[in-house]
């Protein structure tokens, strides 16, 4: 039996929803990673200080760990600590405002308007003059800017348009460090090379899959997400720079739950489930290219490295041991449902 | 109130399945239809002159006019007749088989092997020497070849990629009369003018929808369908053969039905369904490019012109009186299921 260990993964992109949903997936993403960046597009979205703090409340109850004391969000009893790094929906927000939010928050994730779940009240165009003050105090108190990068284009090009978009914030505020977040395309990947303030986190799903899998035999709607899955050469130029574990990408599952009603449906909503078998999912990936030596730079070094972060302490043994994955998780159908992965996780420390 | 007669509407490319589904889909085409070209691909496909015809038969039964005598397939006491023009699915034929099968069929379809709902005995290869004596037999006999012209590569690029296979047997058999069925790009557009022995159907969705339709909001499983709808620049292209009536263009529905639970599923089926609501829909399109005229041409006319065909009488009188369409027919459903068109059908005579 071959095994794997990994110290602290990390996943730098993550849907925890809210209510029942965030009950049902927040414990299976505290199992295998030290802490996760929780995205902000609730309804209604992420936007004080009130509401980050309310809703990291609400994941540690969801964790059954909750808070003993108001004053210090960190605190926890329960050993198997789960980090969650808190991002605020992106607004013009004032330099007063994020100041007091600072501690409190991780990252400010920017969304175009109505671009995916829940994204309605996002940047609606992108005017410079409007983003300043906002992008110039997020410099200057060390803020990054997370952000959903596609236009409202044909669903193909959306991402690459948006790559004029990544250059105007990269070069104008050379300070700010800008996230493209879920990356699905060469051409964004070409752009790590342009400007050394950019980054970006890749997802299982799009290492893995094109629109072939999407809508190439039976339309797969568990496998549908945005960015939509793109062409065999993007995946390629993907996984070429997770493989190697490229110093400026992370792993980000993207994980997006949906119950299964609102994904087998008339009208299919966007994300593929993956937090409970990334892990798994990675390592067989890592293994069949004879990079798992790689791994830990994309599921947690980077990150630290990108970020400065340090994470709690978890290790994660995964061995070569088939595992099949539930139908279900709650009422969510994770990716893989049914199938058998040749990794499974052994131990978590 | 404006008014459109439409003289023998032709849907030179439908899906009437078996069993239930026939008896559900059948008297919708009828309907409105004077005749159809029936596709083969049924489980196992009809490859002998006694599928053909028992084939026809359950599609007679299935409308209500049952045959009287087996000997004259064509005869029915309905007044409202509906011809179901009759396809072989294509295999290696012996030129004496297809001598003999020539009275019953209209075409012959060729699928290549696995390209959509039932293909799985279709062509494999595209070997020349393989094909030739059926393929000159066929040109002999002057039955036309209908091809679903799509290689197994990425699916953006699969009916793109098939191009050379076009252009391979229109320059082989220059006396063939081959079909590009339901071309949705602008490369099988731009084919029309190459080769004077090929010709096209175009669909009304593929006419209406880009793969922003399908998976650039939502995921719409009932606008997902084989070959997959394209990029706008190639909606514009078949938009434009279709508006002018393209002498070289036939109206071909591809209207192919699905049980609703194989549409919002797992892995949904390929199809849109909208044989009962083509005729609105072209008309309100036409008319809102002020290309009434030339609807007659493409629903008809070109497709007489065309194969040579003289379809029994029907004229079918249309409005602009909004139509609201069924969520259902039967267990389908349809494209614009519960929107309202701007166009209805008044009378059928």
């Amino acid at each position: 039996m071959k095994t794997h260990t990994l110290l602290m993964p990390l996943d730098m992109h993550l849907h925890l929803r809210d209510g029942v949903m965030l009950e049902t997936v927040a414990p299976l993403s505290a199992y295998s990673f030290s802490g996760a960046v929780v995205m902000p597009n609730l309804v209604p979205p992420v936007t004080t200080k009130e509401d980050v703090q309310a809703y990291k409340e609400r994941i540690f109850t969801a964790l059954g760990t909750p808070l003993s004391d108001e004053d210090d969000l960190f605190e926890t009893t329960n050993a198997d600590y789960f980090e969650p790094m808190m991002t605020l929906f992106y607004q013009h927000y004032e330099r007063d405002f994020l100041e007091e939010v600072r501690d409190d928050i991780f990252a400010v994730k920017l969304y175009p308007a109505g671009i995916t779940t829940n994204s309605e009240g996002g940047v609606s165009s992108f005017d410079l003059d409007a983003m300043r003050p906002t992008l110039e105090a997020m410099s200057a108190l060390e803020i990054p800017l997370l952000i959903h990068g596609e236009t409202d284009g044909f669903v193909m090009d959306r991402e690459a348009e948006f790559m004029n978009v990544y250059e105007m914030l990269a070069s104008n505020f050379p300070d700010l460090k800008i996230v493209m977040e879920h990356i699905t395309t060469k051409a964004a990947v070409d752009m790590l090379e342009q400007y050394p303030n950019l980054y970006a986190t890749i997802t299982l799903h799009h290492l893995l899959i094109t629109l072939d899998d999407v809508a190439g035999g039976l339309m797969r709607p568990h496998l549908f997400c945005k960015p939509i899955a793109k062409r065999p050469e993007d995946r390629e130029a993907l996984l070429e720079v997770a493989l190697e574990a490229h110093p400026k990408v992370m792993f980000g599952s993207d994980s997006a739950p949906h119950p299964q009603h609102k994904k087998e449906a008339c009208g299919c909503a966007a994300g593929v489930f993956t937090a409970p078998i990334a892990l798994q999912a990675l390592c067989e990936l890592f293994d069949q290219y004879g990079k798992l030596e790689n791994l830990q730079a994309f599921v947690s070094d980077n990150a630290q490295s990108i970020y400065g972060i340090c994470p709690e302490f978890k290790e994660v043994t995964l061995s070569d041991t088939p595992f099949t994955v539930p139908a279900k998780y709650g009422d969510v159908v994770p990716m893989f449902a049914g199938e058998t992965l040749g990794w499974s996780i052994e131990d978590v420390l």
